[in-house]
């Protein structure tokens, strides 16, 4: 029997499920893993009395984690330069780390994991909760050559985009009954943006294609654009639109890299991923050997997220430190006007002869040659009908100079009511 | 850079993907894992001289595996009596052991596992090809107390349900066609008939449920009963038909026990284990602290397989030896018997006055209450027409009663025709 001695900082939601894990379920991880979990410090800036520390000394000092009778240290606590500066300390001290944090992970990952490469540092619980998808592609797919990682890993995005979907929601009125059940914050920019999606996005790309981290490299967008009108005809095209990161290798030879972007984007209604719904994550992963994998799951969840900080915990346990990050390769990133997409237009024009016709030259006049489109019948007594366009697979770059040019035209002759709407279309393939 | 020399048993699809991996990703897997991979024997009965064995010593005798320069035994055979003499040979031998064969597994793996506890024998390929599900329930969520696991873990099967309900083909043209695309064996009987699914279903359960394997204590159906009006009525109900297993924790105190069973079920449409079609495997794990998960991908091929023996291989090479299953608890499996469910029941009679009556009565009898009932028009010409039945949650037992005492009562007025066909409906809740 292995006794592994825990300090744990913070005493939230994650923290408080990780204390009940080990005091519901400790004794039948000892006799899976021969690894008896101890807790023997807890800091955190905030008493809270009610929580059972299970027997663990209390601190409001985060530095009173790094002592002798800690061999784990957990970083619970969450934000950036005091969890950095936390995760560092325990390094530096021989103590190896877990943590739940993606934000510190994507910004400070690559030093981090560098710093002290003798001692491991985990972070399943950073991206996509309880989903065991670091483990997957570090471990359990490490032999593959990962082709491509799409995965709704935004809870508070993916409940909008469903209630707006199944319950005809207005985005206002899912965001409001988001925040009432706790699965938005009070400020939800940081979800509804893209940003916290984007953290994660950065973890899977340099994981998956063996590169740093690179935030900056993330496009990132978010669903504030999306409307009733756009769910509806997607859903006559054969998708439903849903919040995704994807990370893909594209391009051959000197041109190879990797696209990665954070966007609303259509999925083909029968695809698994397109059925994942309300707080759910899930990931697709496509690789050499393994072919098309999908992992869902709870994605975030104080319990759920406790569940992979404790896998790591084990594994960290059993296990002899792990190899650094040091000899990865490097993929450079690929700008997002080098990526190459289908799209969806919904195009808000006035009612009168010539102007599907323009539309439909603009985008001959960019060489985007159409894949579908429908003129759907003007709304009773608006003067303004949708053109929606498919379009086949085309550049970033030049899709935005048509959109522009569209804008304009239509513009001159006051033909357009509200913006072109574009989202991308993923087929997965 | 630590050099891990295998011995490869077998030269079927499996140990060919394992080479065709390793020759093509060698690089990639030491770069990241710090573990370099080097074939030092093969062996096989059947010569194949077109394989590339990347330079190991080809021999027919597998105990030529058992030598100075192998460092790990594969066992890719298949089959049974060869392959446990092998492991064991193996083990004893102090060589760890990485196996892609359910059968051996699951009939023999309690004594496997603690023939030799020092030396590991890892098995993630015995389960649903490419998916990582072993892992999953042994670490990333070792520290969860599971309540369920419910997969879809015979492709064969998978794909015969989805010809029949998407394609409209009759069973045997589905099967005819799964033979063709190399789905389905010649003699289809093992998969079909559900002894691959409880091979793997008895090892999901002891894993799961912390206790041994016991193929005898699975409950089997097959899937060849399932009929075209079968699938199109459940369609109406709200529910597709997959053939799946089943290990749950039902009862309590002393009543406790693990249900394992594999049969055909009714499963909600818009659930996501519902949309797992064609050849696909997923596997949905309910547990305390990381809720519902869900694994699919691939669950047979080559490479698929090949990618999860060679993780394993990875896993071994990074780690010290797994404490062994000593410490398992052990948990009574339940007799189908036993079991609760509800139930869908299709009852071909004669459309006359008071047979529907006499249905309900029968089932009022033996005190199973209806949840709903659809009598179907008769079709033209025909004096028989359908009666579709769905119960409330009853014990098995019951079920089976009320239904031998419609057979004899509705036999008595020669008011039915063909079999009543029952399928229990998992809601996975």
């Amino acid at each position: 029997m292995k006794q592994v001695r825990l300090g744990i900082a913070g005493l939230g939601t994650v923290a408080q499920g990780v204390l009940s894990i080990i005091a519901t379920n400790g004794d039948k991880i000892r006799a899976r893993s021969g690894v008896e979990l101890k807790v023997t410090r807890v800091a955190s800036r905030t008493l809270r009395p009610e929580v059972d520390l299970l027997g663990a000394d209390f601190s409001q000092d985060l530095s009173d984690l790094i002592a002798d009778d800690v061999d784990i240290v957990l970083e619970l606590i969450g934000g950036e330069e005091v969890a950095k500066n936390l995760i560092e300390t325990a390094l530096d001290a021989d103590k190896p780390v877990v943590t739940a944090n993606k934000a510190v992970i994507a910004s400070f990952g690559n030093e981090l994991l560098t710093s002290n490469a003798n001692v491991p540092l985990k972070f399943e619980a950073a991206v996509a909760g309880a989903i065991p998808i670091i483990q997957a592609i570090q471990d359990s797919l490490i032999c593959n050559d990962f082709q491509q990682v799409v995965g709704i890993i935004n809870g508070t995005c993916n409940y909008i985009l469903t209630a707006m979907e199944e319950l005809d929601q207005p985005f206002a009125t899912a965001l409001n009954n988001a925040q009432e059940l706790g699965y938005a914050e009070a400020d939800p920019t940081f979800d509804i943006e893209g940003v916290d999606a984007a953290h994660k996005l950065t973890i899977l790309a340099g994981l998956a294609f063996d590169t740093p981290f690179e935030l900056d490299h993330v496009y990132v967008e978010g669903i504030t654009k999306i409307t009733a009108q756009d769910i509806e005809y997607a859903a006559e095209l054969g998708y439903r639109i849903k919040h995704v990161g994807i990370a893909k290798l594209a391009g051959d030879g000197v041109d190879k890299g990797v696209e990665a972007r954070v966007h609303p984007a259509l999925i083909p209604s029968n695809a698994l991923l397109a059925n994942v719904n309300d707080v759910a994550n899930a990931v697709v992963v496509r690789s050499d050997a393994a072919g098309q994998t999908l992992f869902s799951g709870p994605g975030a969840g104080g319990m759920a997220t406790a569940s992979s900080v404790l896998g790591d915990v084990v594994a960290l346990a059993r296990s002899e430190a792990r190899v650094s990050s040091d000899s990865r390769t490097k993929t450079r990133y690929i700008d997002i006007g080098e990526v190459v997409c289908s799209n969806y237009l919904r195009i808000p024009v006035r009612d009168e002869p010539g102007v599907f016709a323009q539309v439909a030259n603009t985008m001959s006049e960019h060489d985007i040659s159409i894949e579908a489109a429908i003129q759907k019948e003007p709304i009773e007594g608006s003067a303004f009908v949708d053109i929606v366009i498919v379009t086949h697979a085309i550049t970033e770059s030049v899709m935005e100079r048509a959109v522009a040019t569209l804008r304009e035209k239509l513009g001159e002759r006051e033909a357009s009511q509200g913006d072109i709407s574009r989202i991308r279309i993923e087929t997965l393939d």
